[in-house]
């Protein structure tokens, strides 16, 4: 159920039918809009009767939603999502660009690699400081000092951090230094974490699971959202197929696909759907060009000295590189779409 | 590395080696076999020079293991891990049988159904107390109202209960209640949880994730035993491919890959394999005639109102059938093999 | 559209049936059952008046077929249809065994192995003249030599061929020498060699296509039938996904939903479906498991020396110990089965 | 086998190379490149010596290729092939379109959409005569006729025809008439097939299989370079995986893997790729993005009326703005990688 306010209801108004949703037991989620503030119901297992709210002042209408996701949906909210993080914003005008190391290994190596993405006018510094590893023998991250020396880059370069958080164990540690809390691709439906980081205020980042479908993927963003914290980006980062010519394939389809549905901006990781460095850039403005909102992307110094996943990280020049080309294809499409539309 | 002790090495002998590989900042894994010990060896970056071990007392041979597993692979272990829970046998000489309800939805549906299985002489019953839900509106499981259900049912039929464990918040109260504590598809990399139930001493079973490998397969039941629980039964519950007629594809070739490899038990869940009633029962068949230890099916006496997964329960009569005919197929197993080998 | 006759419908009444079908400018598939006959229409674009046949003597009933396929479907022929060829019966009391080389590469070797195959009491010999190889470099088969050495082994050990048609060019010399003709995974949509083997009297086996959905691979067999050959075998042979730890990913599960749907037979090919041969034998007893009419399996004499697919054929004493796993699983299953139903 | 010609060799030098292979039972295939000419050989089962050659006049040097693809490999021809069809050019400076409706339906229809494509100064116009249906009672084709049809579009608009042959059997037919033939996915591995075009002269484009493999698709493409057809356009249309909210998955990331290994162009069918109109635009820009050397497209006048595939096929205004969008992209990438090669 989905009670769309008229544009003249009063902040009083909203809040009189949050409360009579509350009284009959559910959640409300008021959700300003341009024009007006609709609000989204969960907690209920079946139908609930618009009547119930067409009578009370303020709302225009009340409108079932049939669809299994509420409030990542286009139903609720028709504008696009934008989250601003510092000078960064994600959704908006301009496609964000995210990189650094796969993991932060050491002062220097994150230190270096922080330069060369501040650089090139980059705002929002990626690395990890827990790592998930398919093997316990692996290196599993730095931990905390990871996350003090991600902060200390903050600090000095002026950007701001997404790192992962792998538990709800460490999640306080986590949303303590991190900008973006970054969900992985094998947590996509550790429903308590989700839960967790919806409890959180920080912008979580979701990365779509190996073999999510769409709807999955949207049932995780509303699994943050129905806790409160409203602030999801969605990231593709390749599916498991046959395909063995890339670790993953990478299903740009899905972007135009979430922009069809859901208002939550969705970015793309060429880096893990590819797992090779030549494939990368190809890969990254085939990103921007199907519309997506943003790409993250691996960077290293010293790919091939590096902890985790060297292959696929991008040397500093390629980065340049890279970036100029994914914003020249943005610029493109924003011209030409402004032409046509 | 492995080091593999003499026959007749004395248990002082086993524990001096350990206390060596402790020295090093190694974490070394004793695993009792018919005629000797091996002693597994754990936490090293790179490769030990065997010659530390060779010159102990007691010590047969120091091995180099390059398989990415170690204490899941029969190269430490070569013997099959039989696993005892209560009166059954998991891995043992007949096959075993675990059933019960997808998910405990109250007092009298759990008594009722697992008088059902109890009389057919099974004696792990299953039931879902914390469910992982794609949705953040589906019915979640009943927590621990649902476990105490489940405890009374093991008093009253003398069944032992296998339930999932769905994150590290509620795993002490699940270990409290559980015989065998359940690691779901959507957490076979969730490598906190992981952990956590390698600590515990009750055995754990792991189900393969919807888009894992072999490789990762077994590395997930490596996370578990390199925290000291070596109780592990692996569970194969069907992936996901492109075909259609079926909820996953059961991908029954990884049973004999597994026992090739490991000596873990590994069972098939062709209820989840499936989603339909109709395949259940040929495909449990299947199931132990390509050597699987045991399946584990759901059963429903109204499965028309179940709430969660009602059209791939097994009706009690169909249950009955089943539990004939899998018994039928592994006595032949079972005779063929001992007249050809 | 389905036209069932009465019970006590002449034969002349079927035919004057078949007579105004073709008026109406579709096609008759007459298809005589246990008690009364049905006869499909095809040829239709949409649907028919059934008015035009339920006043016609001898007609039961006109019955709307919505189903994308009619004639493999088992609203038109409720009964299983069994295939004889020579003294093997396929669909009926007893599984079916086809075994043989992958490729005839001389006269000596599938001697040799024929003689093998006929001791064990198997009757149908596979072995391929013409193969479908991935690269036009590697070994294409012996052609029409090889055919000639098939007939040598069916006049020498009365064995039936089963042999691979591979293109309409060479159909017509396969068709002379085959008692069944394949169609490779690779041919399951080459739709102008389905309708040529439609028009030959030969029974068919038709093998899954490697990403090929349930309704499309029904839907290849309603080719051949539309043509008016009815003695189609259907053939599992594996499916393209992510897992490596087989060459393909065995789909058990189409058996039962074949089944389901369809009167036709299908058996399993668990050579080319695992790649690995200590896989064949328990993938085999799945396969009888789950309900499959027989299964076809390579055996070579001097694997290592093989030309074509060596790794995964059996050797001839573990041909005949699957052989006698089989056939014992086969009579549990036949046994359980009158029990319970 | 490579023979790699001196720069200063002359054309009889060459033909005495190939007779010299000839007379070892090879085949040769010389490929003339910007400053010298390589000359592959075929038909040898193992690796010939290489002394055989290095001494013959104007050779400079003999390789061993150990890929199992030769002539489509960047080894044996290091610049990209470039293809031209009338103005058309593939693989050349500017990124080709190639646009028409799915099926020739009628003289009406073909003229009108001819006319939009023309107008747009599109040269190339596909249109499906013979059409591969997964049920043989869909509508299939208008066979010659749609190719009288086509041809009278290409008299009456200045385009070159870009068509499907489905079988041996039409080859004749549709070579007479096509400007380039098309291979369906379907016929990846039609065999007989991929050798009929290749001994044609006129260039064909080959769609990848729906689980093709990159190799396997490169293969399929050496069998018709391998009968001295080099004019080989490669297309990928999307591959079959679990994701369901596209008809395939279209993996845009095979066209940098393709670029690596092979000098052959390659171009991307965003309309079967995902089977919907609103994704079409956006994957278009996409492929042009990852480098592919243009797309193939779907229009139609009235896709609700739409013989086959109506969904997918995009309406005249949408694909101006294609068009318009492709370009600019192209434009972009040329710039930036102008700038920093």
């Amino acid at each position: 159920m989905l009670i769309v306010m008229k544009a003249e209801a009063t902040p009083q108004q909203v809040e009189d039918v949050c409360e009579v949703i509350r009284q009959l037991g559910f959640k409300p989620h008021p959700m300003p809009g341009a024009t007006r503030t609709a609000i989204g119901i969960t907690g209920n297992q079946g139908a609930i009767d618009p009547t119930h709210f067409e009578i009370l002042p303020g709302v225009g209408e009340a409108i079932r939603v049939s669809k299994p996701y509420k409030l990542v949906g286009r139903d609720l909210k028709h504008d696009n999502t934008i989250i601003r993080i510092g000078e960064a914003e994600i959704g908006g005008a301009e496609p964000v660009i995210i990189a650094g190391p796969c993991a932060v290994e050491s002062y220097e190596q994150t230190m270096e690699i922080a330069e060369v993405i501040a650089d090139a006018g980059v705002k929002l510094f990626r690395g990890g400081a827990f790592k998930p590893r398919t093997s316990p023998y692996s290196f599993q991250g730095l931990g905390e000092e990871g996350l003090k020396i991600l902060a200390e880059a903050r600090d000095r370069f002026g950007v701001k951090i997404v790192t992962e958080v792998l538990d709800t164990e460490t999640a306080d540690l986590v949303e303590q230094y991190a900008d973006v809390m970054q969900i992985g691709a094998r947590n996509m439906q550790n429903f308590s974490l989700l839960r967790r980081v919806g409890q959180s205020r920080k912008p979580v980042m979701l990365k779509r699971g190996m073999s999510a479908t769409l709807e999955e993927f949207l049932l995780a963003a509303e699994y943050i959202m129905a806790e409160g914290n409203y602030n999801v980006i969605l990231c593709e980062r390749g599916v498991r197929t046959f395909a063995d010519h890339t670790r993953n394939t990478l299903d740009l389809s899905i972007v135009p696909a979430v922009k069809n549905r859901s208002h939550l901006p969705i970015i793309v990781d060429p880096s893990h759907g590819t797992g090779k460095r030549h494939k990368v850039i190809p890969m990254a403005r085939g990103s921007i060009a199907v519309g997506a909102d943003g790409i993250m992307v691996e960077v290293h110094n010293h790919p091939e000295h590096a902890l985790s996943d060297g292959p696929q990280a991008l040397l500093p020049d390629m980065f340049k590189q890279m970036v100029a080309e994914v914003r020249a294809i943005h610029r493109v499409i924003a011209e030409t779409e402004s032409l046509v539309s």
